[in-house]
């Protein structure tokens, strides 16, 4: 009997790294449901099985909720295959809906996770700033037809900008066990492209909905239903109840997350 | 008896001109269909009967097909009413989904009809031309990830400008008696922003599917599937099997309509 030739028809369990886009408006977010809702990472998990006839866990960097967007999100899963990264990409492109697009796939060492070797996260939220709503942004822009002052929502941005307790902004979530709630945000930018009002934020973690509670917050500063002043009793509150309320999640997209 | 006040209660017959978005994704076009499918003129209709209290017939500049959209559709009805413009644009909003948005209402006079008063009309052909595909744009851009030269684009469509018979690019449509086929294409222009091309075509009428045909062609001679030359023979031809494959609808969107 001839000897086996290395690697000829082993298989070899890999890392593999997606970068993937979607449209949250048709899913019930990223993570598999129990009831069977139409998730992100159950299209990706039923793909992969079929893809490379074994189970697959595939991690993101996070959960995004019903309705969120992501233009970039990171996803880290395991396989047995000798397939190369494009090929994967073909076939995984091949398998999903047209909601889900497969932007990258790169095979990474055996350590990288996509949820624990995250550096940080930059989200977007968006508001459609004008008197009628509009058809084409109904699942993508926070429609808020107020005057909203930039300065004064900028200069809110500039005093939660660093390492602060976000206990404030947080939202209750019992499925998550938060590693405390002291994160570092490195930047908030707010900008106007015509009709829209583009908050960006990046930080090396955030707490379950603060990005949409802080972007609420910003709004009613904005708007001049929070004086400007109370943003430093909000944040030194540690408490949900002295922010504002939470802004619709069809507003926000996880933009890009860097490792 | 007093003497009744001049207009006091008595209704008046006005004309309204409407300027509308809609999202074609989920309407079965424009015009009202006999099986009773989504469409954005019912949609209208439907409200104006609710708000006006009788039967209303709404015009629109020209039909758009199922899965095409309108980001400056112009509709023009009359009713009884005394409402003033703004009060009508509330009403009608708030009975709207919100695949539909009504940009602007104006009182116009008696004469004015959205469909025989068109001076000229724009339409957006937009094409995603890169490798992977996108998931916020499915169905508002047409995928087409090979390359496609610019230059001979354009070329193609500087020999369709100007006043010719366009039999060649239209489509048979038992429902429309044409008043001939010979249109004026007063512009047509190709640009490249990022990713996306936009094909804008301004005529002062346009054949049933002539841009989405315009279009097909167009992206046939960019892509090298049709030498530049042939536009010449193609259009001489004047005959539909002569041009390209049609462009698919969700491509296309209805720009602005000028009286």
């Amino acid at each position: 009997m001839p000897s086996k030739l290395p690697n000829s028809s082993s298989k070899i369990n890999r890392n593999f790294k997606l970068t993937i886009e979607y449209d949250g408006a048709n899913f019930c977010g990223w993570q598999i449901q129990k009831n069977g809702e139409r998730t992100v990472q159950e299209e990706l998990e039923k793909a992969c099985a079929r893809i490379f006839k074994h189970r697959v866990h595939v991690v993101g960097s996070g959960r995004t909720d019903s309705g969120v967007h992501a233009a970039g999100q990171v996803v880290s899963f395991k396989a047995e295959t000798r397939m190369n990264p494009l090929e994967i990409q073909k076939a995984l492109h091949s398998r999903m809906p047209n909601d889900i697009a497969i932007l990258e796939v790169k095979e990474v060492p055996a350590d990288f996770h996509a949820q624990y070797s995250v550096r940080e996260k930059t989200y977007r939220y968006t508001i459609l700033n004008r008197a009628h709503r509009s058809a084409f942004l109904r699942q993508h822009a926070y429609f808020y037809p107020y005057p909203l002052n930039m300065i004064r929502m900028r200069q809110a941005a500039r005093f939660l900008t660093g390492r602060h307790d976000f206990r404030s902004f947080q939202a209750h979530d019992p499925l998550r066990a938060e590693r405390g709630t002291v994160r570092t945000i490195r930047q908030i930018t707010i900008r106007k492209e015509k009709d829209l009002i583009h908050i960006d934020i990046t930080a090396n973690g955030f707490l379950y909905k603060m990005v949409r509670n802080i972007s609420g917050t910003l709004i009613a500063i904005g708007s001049g239903q929070v004086p400007l002043e109370n943003i430093a009793t909000i944040l030194k509150a540690k408490s949900r109840s002295a922010a504002r309320d939470t802004a619709p999640a069809h507003g926000l997209c996880l933009l890009r997350v860097k490792y």
